[in-house]
């Protein structure tokens, strides 16, 4: 069976841009990669191991980083929302989780398989698609729910919507608040107390710089002690990871990517400004960039009419511009895409993104004859 | 941070034997290893993906080599064992997991995430521990459990019970049998179906020679059409995967070592045969092997009162195991147990087996003094 990999030289997919590991992960991956390596200096709790310093991963730097109370490593975001609805729906103080519209499909499934039943609080509508949190307050006010979770940035458009707001309201009604924070952890300064929420999630794979699957969650102190309960009949073990979540090499990618995490989200306001040139440039070539505007996150979506023209009259029908771009070295649009796309700036260098804005130009101007 | 992992050059620790990455995985690791890698060339499901060929080794390599009818990859037995017991618990047929005296804490931890009582058929006692099967009938008399669990082998004594006779019981009642494979499949042949069980678990990271954290589980037809639920807010997304489970390097590595694993337990019997001249030899250092005899598992657990007698008065206490065997290139053994000692002799090769042996015989020679 063929393994190997095809990697276009700039890959513009929102779900790759964070997660290209460093070259200290990429150590840790080969030096760390078999099966239950990290187990070796185990005494009965992976999150208490020293050598190498999980402990002071998991206990110290992690929660610093988040801005939490307690934080925990998960075998991705999507198990750390499951991990707390599940607690949340055993808690019983309400049916269902109260989530933002532009929600990724992994909130919706995690409360399906935690039980829950959902509602949504609607986006704006195109073309901003924006949530306003005071939405939130009619469906609380008619039935308390279990857990509140917003979506920061969401994965369609990008957008933030106002968390702090939003803490307030589920302080209010004393209403648990959890933040998928799946692309702002490891992308931009977060920090769950400051915002006043109670849980935050985090995707290693996504924004981390780590080898997947894995996550982290963030929590504050009291969920903390009743979420993290020690097992009746598993020594020391804590139920709601089985005992460890994450073991292995992802662990490892994740704490040898951390410093140099660390470091680029303090550069975020720099990629903010690179975002809105690229958009600005995209709707140069006729492109609608959705979403917030000015936009402040690297994932954008944007509305390409030309290109979808262009696929009607083309050979390769929609195939055409991922063929298009991939002979110039540009990936992460999906094949057969062309009414509109998802792409993510981030970490990318100007040249890169200038590279890109001249490919769609070239591709433009190569089927111009397409158009009428 | 210290991220450097010492090896030692023999490792004796039964969780590690099975997960070395075969040169294939690792160059997979290396290849596969930024964060969401594998979802470059997915269509909205993981499994289906087809470069690299997941779909193929999902549908047809992993259900064939499990014989079963259906397979997926999770996130770790564990984490198989507790989408199993979630799903069985919302089938409500039951209350409780009645499982084998020798079970994994794992499993305990599953039914207590998963909310379901535990019953434990006790195994013999010392010195062979063995579960009679029989045991299951009277607690199933009582009361339908919700799942019957059996670890086979168990990772205590490497005790294999009788698996068949247990299906037979459980058809009998009509209770769905899980096998919990994490110290087989991989190691030795196994087939579900020919069993007569409808699940079974296996680890990836245990026993597939793959990186962590990953595992499988295989089910029959009938059980995977109601517990592979397809969401119902999110397009072809399976419930209780939250999606995809096991996505990134750790599947890939699982792949890669694939076809070496098929192949390793062709020659299980040669295994065998090695575990228990080790055994001989242990025991002829005054050791005791514990568990079934004749042994028919890599896995086993000796009593060794001549240590344990001689850290009494080791000025390193407990530790002078840990540290003579380090000495000399030998690791796995838990730092200060000297009273019984837990070994796998998987894949190990005649002479570094004799190296240990021969460690064992001049650690004794050379405390000997200490010793009344």
């Amino acid at each position: 069976m063929d393994l190997t990999r095809e990697i276009p030289e700039i890959n513009l997919n929102p779900i790759q841009r964070g997660g290209i590991l460093t070259p200290e992960a990429r150590q840790a991956l080969i030096e760390w990669g078999d099966g239950y390596s990290v187990c070796d200096f185990c005494g009965g709790r992976l999150d208490l191991i020293q050598k190498p310093n999980i402990q002071e991963f998991i206990y110290k730097e992690l929660p610093a980083f988040l801005g939490c109370d307690v934080a925990r490593t998960t075998n991705g975001a999507r198990e750390g929302i499951f991990t707390i609805m599940h607690f949340l729906k055993k808690e019983g103080k309400g049916k269902y989780a109260l989530v933002d519209g532009n929600a990724h499909y992994t909130t919706k499934i995690a409360a399906e398989l935690a039980g829950l039943e959902l509602k949504f609080v609607e986006n704006s509508g195109a073309p901003e698609y924006k949530i306003n949190v005071e939405g939130y307050r009619k469906f609380i006010e008619e039935e308390i729910p279990a857990v509140v979770v917003l979506t920061y940035p969401d994965g369609s458009y990008g957008n933030f919507a106002d968390a702090k707001k939003l803490a307030k309201i589920c302080k209010e009604y004393k209403v648990p608040f959890a933040i998928n924070g799946a692309y702002s952890v490891g992308r931009c300064p977060i920090n769950m107390n400051e915002i006043g929420a109670d849980f935050i999630i985090g995707s290693g794979h996504k924004s981390m710089a780590a080898s997947g699957p894995i996550g982290v969650i963030g929590m504050t102190k009291e969920y903390a002690d009743k979420l993290l309960k020690i097992s009746a009949l598993a020594k020391n073990k804590e139920v709601c990871l089985l005992g460890c979540s994450s073991r292995g090499a992802t662990l490892l990618t994740m704490m040898a990517s951390f410093p140099a995490v660390k470091e680029r989200v303090k550069h975020w306001d720099k990629e903010i400004e690179k975002a809105r040139r690229f958009s600005a440039e995209m709707e140069s070539l006729g492109f609608k960039q959705l979403g917030e505007k000015p936009h402040s996150h690297d994932l954008m979506s944007f509305e390409t009419p030309i290109l979808y023209e262009i696929s009607e009259k083309h050979k390769k029908k929609g195939f055409f511009l991922y063929q298009a771009l991939k002979e110039r070295g540009i990936g992460g649009i999906k094949p057969g895409k062309t009414k509109a796309i998802k792409i993510s700036t981030y970490q990318l260098a100007d040249e890169e993104l200038a590279k890109v804005i001249g490919a769609f130009r070239e591709i433009i101007g190569e089927n111009r004859g397409l158009l009428e």
